[in-house]
């Protein structure tokens, strides 16, 4: 029978095999006494296994205060727990309530983190992934060969529809490839959702129908299902191609809900993030995150960027980015979202680091607060990217494009 | 204009004013460079302001390791920052990114814990909140002036229906008020959901016709919102009272849809809370969670136990169950669920902390494994909670009640 494994880093003060026992108990058959009906067949056809423990090293201060150890000492270990499909078989909210679930308050931990899943072969027959993924974006917006260059509307919330629509047609015409809203940004009393699609998707068809070029704007559909329907229906008879959604805000069911409609790019805003996995020892890494929005079929993933305004460091964003790029049952290909505090002086870093153009290169302020305007902030961007893959550094790409020379002297 | 209030426990190596302000402006209009169009009065329309900031203590180690402090030492505060309901109308994922999206992220800060929202008036014109809560609850298993009397269904997973309603038969016999299903079981190999319905309310329909109690089953539901609807109409079909979702991992738009229907009531599991709470400074309070929870509409919400299995204090599951008593508007009623290593001899504690019998009061093995059986250990609960609100000890509760004593030298 085809087995989920999960691998956890764990802190304990007490032996690592043991908590890890524990753990496996606590998420199948287990409870604090033995009850009648829990026969030795029934515990081996549905008990969780810990298939491997890797011990790492101890401290004397534990990762999260609250517990102690009578020896002081607590020991961290790499983890691996499996239960069998036939648990829960294919349902995500009851997979990741065995995956993440009560684990975290076993007092028998003084850290534990997800670290990464493996799923069997049967998922990808049950789970169709992102409808659009990396091809289906570039195919949407007709960009090839280099990231897709997009931006967020700043200020965040504020603006007019007709505000919004206005930038949007500066930075149409200046060739951008994407626009978002901001995740704080779905409807406001100064700018509701319809009349925002409305007033911007005029300017997006027209740019289309004279350019052949049609920017994919992410419109903020967060919000209840049956609203998130409506607005997802209005994008659609209005010709756009793409909604966003705050993920862990909506949730794994509402967003899937969403994805199966399958018709629109979806864009997937982790913001919230931070609080998951933060903190070293408590929490989900990226890895494993990404893996149960592709199952739920979103398209686009936010994975910060190098040198961001944020607490992360590019180490993580560098393998976020990879995570986001290595196949998923041979395919279900995930656009990583590349963004907060870029400007396009980031674009030789990240290359040198991923060796990839299947990005979406977003900037916010980089393009709107450029010196000669935003559409000079788009050319800054895709001479960033062009002199990145050509092995150039920030200052060589300066001395040639003076676009991007003038995003050096504002934001370098 | 209405605004929302919310307050954070916050660490950072800055002034905490400055801190708080970097807040106020990621979270509302702001970017790390200016923008065009941000005008003045955009700004005060939309920005979010910073109310309050009260110093509590500077230390010397940083809460959550990464960011560094020039000076070595890092400030502790209360900060209360307050949106316009302008910002996202009514609008449960938009508030949520809001109030706990990027901020989690921000390098001024080396901890950030959301504590507390407080909510306008017109929000319970919006939302119904929950359709049962306490008086629905009490009313469909027509339990009045004791806590309500439950258990979980253990091995957590692994019984097929027959057994399950077979357990069911015994509990119902001996007065059980409530039953459920673990979060780790939906549907599984050899108990799928359908026949599991039918199997178990088979048995509660028989047992209300001979004695016109109903014992109320939590069958947990969490899957796809399709799949969610299709087992709420099986359950409601059945006869059934009660539904059970697992509300970090469906998340909020998902649970809202189920409890908009309003026709079952809607047991919360809060399993995956550690990774939100665990630590002192990251992630959310349960005072704030709990207030999100209610104006999703569910009923009953999980808060742990005294002196349970798990890391948390009892001083903070107190604050939990008070939290959940507290009216919001006026009502929206939220039964508190109290589990986790209970088998009655926490009942005294319980009630002299709390003074409250508006509790669901949950045993698993407490009663499946009372050495006279079942039966038994329901009688004993029933009797602990006589005790407890009587103000006995256990030890002069032991000494009237022969079931209780039982349980006293199996569990005590």
């Amino acid at each position: 029978m085809e087995r989920i494994v999960a691998t956890y880093y764990i802190e304990t003060p007490f032996a690592p095999e043991k908590a890890a026992a524990v753990l496996a108990g606590e998420q199948s058959s287990g409870t604090f006494v033995a009850v009648p009906g829990e026969t030795e067949e029934l515990k081996q056809r549905f008990a969780a296994k810990v298939e491997e423990v890797t011990f790492l090293e101890t401290v004397s201060e534990p990762a999260i205060p609250g517990a102690s150890s009578a020896t002081g000492q607590y020991h961290r270990a790499l983890v691996k727990v499996s239960w069998s499909i036939e648990n829960f078989g294919y349902n995500l909210p009851v997979m990741i309530s065995t995956l993440q679930g009560n684990l975290y308050e076993i007092r028998q931990f003084t850290g534990l983190k997800l670290l990464d899943i493996q799923l069997p072969a049967s998922f990808a027959d049950h789970y169709k992934g992102p409808a659009f993924g990396i091809e289906g974006c570039r195919k949407l917006t007709q960009v090839y060969n280099r990231p897709l260059i997009g931006t967020i509307i700043k200020p965040s919330i504020g603006l007019t529809p007709e505000q919004t629509a206005e930038t949007v047609k500066i930075l149409a015409e200046a060739g951008i490839d994407f626009v978002k809203d901001d995740e704080l940004m779905s409807s406001s009393a100064n700018s509701p959702f319809e009349k925002r699609v409305d007033a911007i998707m005029d300017v997006i068809n027209r740019h289309a129908d004279k350019t052949g070029k049609k920017v994919m704007y992410a419109f903020n559909i967060s919000g209840e299902i049956d609203e998130m329907m409506r607005r997802y229906e209005k994008i659609l008879a209005s010709g756009g191609t793409c909604a966003m959604l705050s993920i862990n805000s909506v949730g794994i069911a509402g967003v899937k809900k969403i994805t199966d409609q399958r018709a629109l790019a979806i864009h997937g805003h982790r913001n919230g993030w931070g609080m998951l996995t933060r903190h070293p020892l408590l929490g989900i890494e990226f890895t494993a995150y990404q893996k149960l929005w592709r199952l739920a079929g979103v398209d686009q993933l936010h994975v910060n960027g190098i040198q961001n305004k944020f607490w992360e460091s590019d180490d993580s964003v560098t393998t976020s980015i990879k995570a986001c790029l290595e196949p998923m049952f041979g395919g279900y290909e995930l656009l990583p979202v590349v963004s907060s505090g870029q400007w396009g002086g980031q674009a030789p870093e990240t290359y040198r680091r991923t060796q990839t153009v299947d990005l979406l290169y977003m900037a916010g302020g980089g393009i709107m607060a450029h010196p000669s305007g935003a559409a000079a902030g788009v050319v800054a961007l895709q001479q960033a990217w062009q002199a990145a893959v050509h092995g150039l550094s920030v200052e060589q790409a300066a001395a040639i494009y003076p676009e991007f020379k003038q995003s050096v002297e504002k934001f370098g």
